[in-house]
């Protein structure tokens, strides 16, 4: 049981928990281990963030994937890593790979490299087919070249995605949150952007906000059924609070 | 014994140091554990940020807790957490509850809801009266409505809640220590706010510094007896090494 | 074997890697084992900052050096700490002690306090006499004396250490990074000054680097064999991704 379960005042207990995804950025498993007993039960989907995961031993990143998913949450590689596998022309071996360490999703980006529409979508399938969970990702990790990208491109390309059976769509904030996609270079959003991208609904999109300021932001607007992404993995619990309106910022807002 | 004890430079030696209190926003037992090893000696008070500790299983906060006390620190809940509990009309189910999960204290504030002066007044008794140690604290998380509390009303409210039986008063700067409280939009100190609040005397304040600049500032002007909160749980051995003379920032300036 | 193994990007199979310094900050055991597991392959480093090792007990300082050993990293304290024993005329005991506890180097420096010429020559090779490798540091703690630098005093600084034995000399750049050595106060590098230090040759220099996009910009401009320091120890992996070009920053540049 929780401590204070008797408390009245949680928005949680009446509406859906928007999805969490957190970005771990290389934890072992005693950091693991802590993760998962504070917050797990609040977490949805855990990103090796970039190529993270092939700096370590193999054995490592499987005792890993295997205390996520004991626990209900979904690991997965960063899309660098799989653009990285791409760019050299090794997807099926890195599709068998991230299935053989017990990864269960996978994301399909095109931050750092370009991929053509037409093999985004054969990745997005074969992943699917190999029975993995897909995120697909939408923006550049290269400021310069995120600003080029209007929202009617973003919309379009979330569209595809889903429709070629992507099961969310991130919208790209790196790991600052700040100067990229729906954020300006303070990491405030840029709330025309937001409105436009948001048109279409939200229940497939998943914001990456990294700053509290920005989680706070999409809670007040979206209630706390938004799916948020790229959470720092010490901030998981603080998130969770934000939502029950147990933080300053949402006391009585929600 | 203590590396390199031979040392003839501390300050410690000579002058009692100031108590730290220190924000746990949901550390595990691996974390606790090396806490407690590495800065336990340094450690006062631990703070379960806001409404963390309500989000975790009510055994995971018992080991907790037992861990704070064993090493001689007293855990207590944030202040946030009982402002809920009071708007629910749940207070007395929260000293309960507080006191059944193995915290030694409590924090009443009011940062995010009113609370009339008498019912504060009354929560200070209660809980002294229930054997816990009492931390109240004067501010607003908002900081439009911080700003409006002048420095006349806060020096009214510490003395009001030390008569009343706080055993410290907190001037609060939350997590991020900035635009709130003593601290400009940068983080850096309004002095003569300062000074007025200092006017009394500190020995019965705790000042919130989570940022490196702001402990420097106050030891440089205190001494190592300034009451310390807010430090963040991987910066307590730094804040000690501070207190020492034993970083650059106060190496031969105590 | 480690994970994605057969990926064929990688500058590192052609190209030796350079130096990673790290800073502990005081880590835990339970932390330390996971730095290790984790990223324990490409630590060259473990500086224990400041004078942290003082607040610990010696048990565990012991503890520490042995873990840090046993992976093939060489565990150093803080120069400040070195630079608090010289001034009390302490550092024979403080050479005996360091080695007692296990550090397998020192650090060299002056950035708090003034040391002439001939006893920094004697301290470097006295420590090389014990059998300790010696990493020495140019830079001053304070911003404003550290400005008084003249790019030419730290060069010929730099050689007059390595003539005495200094393994590596490293350029000061704190925990923050930030208006100090070869950056302004924005974190960014002071490009003609960076051009300058270089002019010599990088071998045997170690830039502390402790923000992400100074490490990007070392590596683009000097390669995967670039040595680094202060990087935070939860940062140790995302450093090893960039050189290995597997994040963003530098996918396909290296």
């Amino acid at each position: 049981m929780k401590a204070y379960a008797f408390l009245k005042n949680t928005p949680k207990t009446t509406t859906p928990r928007g999805k969490t995804m957190m970005l771990d950025k290389g934890l072992g498993l005693n950091e693991t281990e802590d993760l998962l007993a504070t917050a797990g039960d609040y977490l949805d989907y855990a990103k090796f963030g970039w190529g993270t995961a092939a700096t370590m031993d193999r054995e490592l990143i499987e005792k890993k994937t295997a205390m996520y998913r004991e626990a209900g949450v979904i690991p997965y590689p960063g899309g660098t890593l799989l653009e990285v596998a791409l760019l050299n022309g090794q997807f099926s071996e890195f599709l068998k790979e991230t299935q053989a360490l017990g990864f269960g999703g996978v994301e399909v980006s095109d931050g750092s490299t370009n991929i053509s529409a037409s093999n985004r979508k054969q990745v997005i399938q074969q992943a699917k087919d190999a029975g993995l969970f897909v995120i697909s990702e939408v923006g550049k990790k290269d400021p310069k070249l995120d600003h080029k990208l209007s929202i009617h491109e973003r919309l379009m390309q979330i569209q595809t995605d889903l429709r070629n059976g992507a099961n969310y769509v991130i919208i790209e904030a790196r790991e600052a949150g700040k100067n990229i996609g729906i954020y300006d270079a303070d990491g405030n959003i840029i709330e025309n952007e937001l409105q436009e991208l948001a048109k279409g609904g939200t229940d497939r999109l998943i914001f990456e906000a990294p700053l509290k300021s920005q989680q706070v932001a999409l809670i007040r607007q979206f209630g706390v059924g938004i799916n948020l992404g790229n959470i720092a993995s010490n901030e998981v619990t603080a998130l969770e609070t934000l939502r029950r309106g147990l933080r300053g910022d949402t006391v009585g807002q929600l």
